[in-house]
């Protein structure tokens, strides 16, 4: 894994994904006490950075490949990124997921042409499900961060920051990433590393989720307790990625961890200063930039909005609990 | 007022105002029944396409003019864009507002460093204030859209959508412009003649409040019969402009008139497909575009997003009455 594969995804990308913007706001700087500039990935084709990995790792697979089609496991963002990609890729894509996800995303993902698989969590196998499938039907098995092709993908992302921190004259602070099992995080610290050397790349996470921000600071991989039922769902998972930790290790700083409200919080900031949705595990990030800034570094950070798939009823929530933002 | 006025203020507005995405979803294509390109305004800065204007205005203004500082009338977007844009200029601000006009507006604007007078609708003659303002202080009148240097600014629009649709391969069919005044939907249709002549401008208006639309049907400027209390406000004006009727005369296709309610549906549908936040008056060109598709001509139509800048609590309602937009 290494930077020639991103700039490799990045030729791949051109035209088919979109270029976000890095927006601001003067309201967004007072609230935070230092100049914050916010890469908008729910612009991202599906609503978030996951199109990215998912059309670098389809994109370059070869022939037979391709016309066998793909799998990936997934009930957000990642499944929704995959199966865009794959259509307009001319493949199939095959998504497991659990038979109890919510039925927006099983329905969004079959309008995006994918072919959905549900299993019961209680007594089926996902693995196995998934591994009987790839072998009858020859799928490229898509992973959601633990693949170089999906973290060169990512990267891309840090290819835009840096061209576009260096057009709004800011050439160092924090980078704060949302970060799950850190396909975003350690492709964008790659990419700045070359490109852009004077930023630091931090993983933000929910508390209780922690488990790259506790990772870095034990040097080994750490597990989360708990696995899921929160609202930054989106961005949980059990534990680093194998590839993605070590990057991390080499060129990150310290995690900055969130509780769940400052993420409804900053939601509704970014509703009403960058009129630009975002899902709570999405905003942690910014919810870093806005109330955590004590050990944050710079005249100016980058926050990483990750996406923005959120449910109209957790949106209102949000609304309903900090209105405005202010 | 010409092309070359707009190419004017393209040079002006470089590296202050947004280049905002042109955005889709394979989504919303499906309901529209066509594909739909969406110009997301309310990504620019002060959530509307108003800073155009009001900085092509402003970055006009002679050394002394600069000096003495500009005032506006408005209680909405474009009071946001001049203060920003004044105090991004080094000059003051004096908004005229109503009294009674929401009290995040007033502090919005203050705090874009404009200074707000206030004035009573019911015993106080806003443009005597205006006037004596001006006089004492030599202040630059900055009027909302019939303004030419104001309409130049809003053409930077057109200018845009000519490249961006260009890039997606789209070069004919209508143009959605969300329309009060004229002044954006008059400075698109300049900049298109020029730059996109394929496309045919149209402008679209909220039910009750179709001046523009009953104005270009009879051949001559019809007043609405009320003037206030509409959600769409932020687009609602008395008549078309005097400079702006002759060239939407000239060069825009038939109005659309679109009910309160499809805004209402079509920010829902912003909000899950496009994770973009739109105003009621900021939703109308999109919601001609998804529920009013009959008399629109073209393969792929542009909907111009045209503001973002709507209370929590309308946003709110309209996600509750139309949850995820389907």
């Amino acid at each position: 894994m290494n930077w020639e594969m991103i700039q490799a995804a990045q030729a791949r990308l051109a035209g088919h994904a979109r270029r976000t913007p890095l927006l601001s706001s003067p309201f967004i700087d007072q609230l935070a006490g230092r100049r914050v500039l916010i890469k908008a990935e729910p612009l991202q084709h599906t609503g978030s950075f996951k199109f990215r990995g998912a059309w670098s790792a389809i994109s370059a697979l070869d022939e037979e490949a391709l016309k066998a089609g793909v799998i990936a496991f997934s009930s957000g963002n990642h499944a929704q990124g995959v199966a865009l990609a794959a259509r307009q890729r001319g493949t199939a894509a095959v998504i497991i997921m659990p038979a109890d996800a919510p039925q927006l995303k099983i329905d969004n993902t079959r309008a995006l042409g994918a072919e959905v698989v549900l299993y019961d969590r209680a007594t089926e196998d996902r693995d196995a499900i998934g591994e009987e499938l790839s072998q009858a039907r020859g799928l490229t098995l898509i992973k959601p961060y633990d693949e170089p092709l999906v973290i060169a993908g990512q990267g891309t992302t840090g290819i835009e920051i840096a061209e576009q921190t260096a057009e709004a004259g800011v050439t160092s602070g924090d980078v704060l990433v949302c970060c799950g099992g850190g396909g975003l995080t350690s492709g964008i610290a790659l990419a700045l590393e070359v490109r852009a050397p004077g930023f630091r790349v931090r993983p933000v996470e929910p508390e209780g989720y922690d488990d790259v921000t506790r990772s870095l600071a034990e040097g080994k991989i750490r597990r989360n307790e708990q696995l899921a039922g929160g609202l930054c769902d989106a961005i949980v998972t059990p534990q680093p990625g194998n590839l993605t930790f070590p990057i991390m290790q080499r060129l990150c700083g310290p995690g900055v961890v969130v509780p769940e409200e400052d993420c409804l919080r900053a939601m509704a900031v970014a509703f009403s200063r960058l009129k630009l949705v975002l899902e709570p595990g999405g905003a942690v990030a910014l919810a870093a930039a806005l109330y955590h800034g004590a050990g944050i570094e710079g005249e100016a950070v980058v926050a990483i909005a990750s996406g923005g798939n959120v449910d109209a009823e957790v949106y209102r929530m949000a609304l309903e609990r900090y209105g405005d933002g202010d």
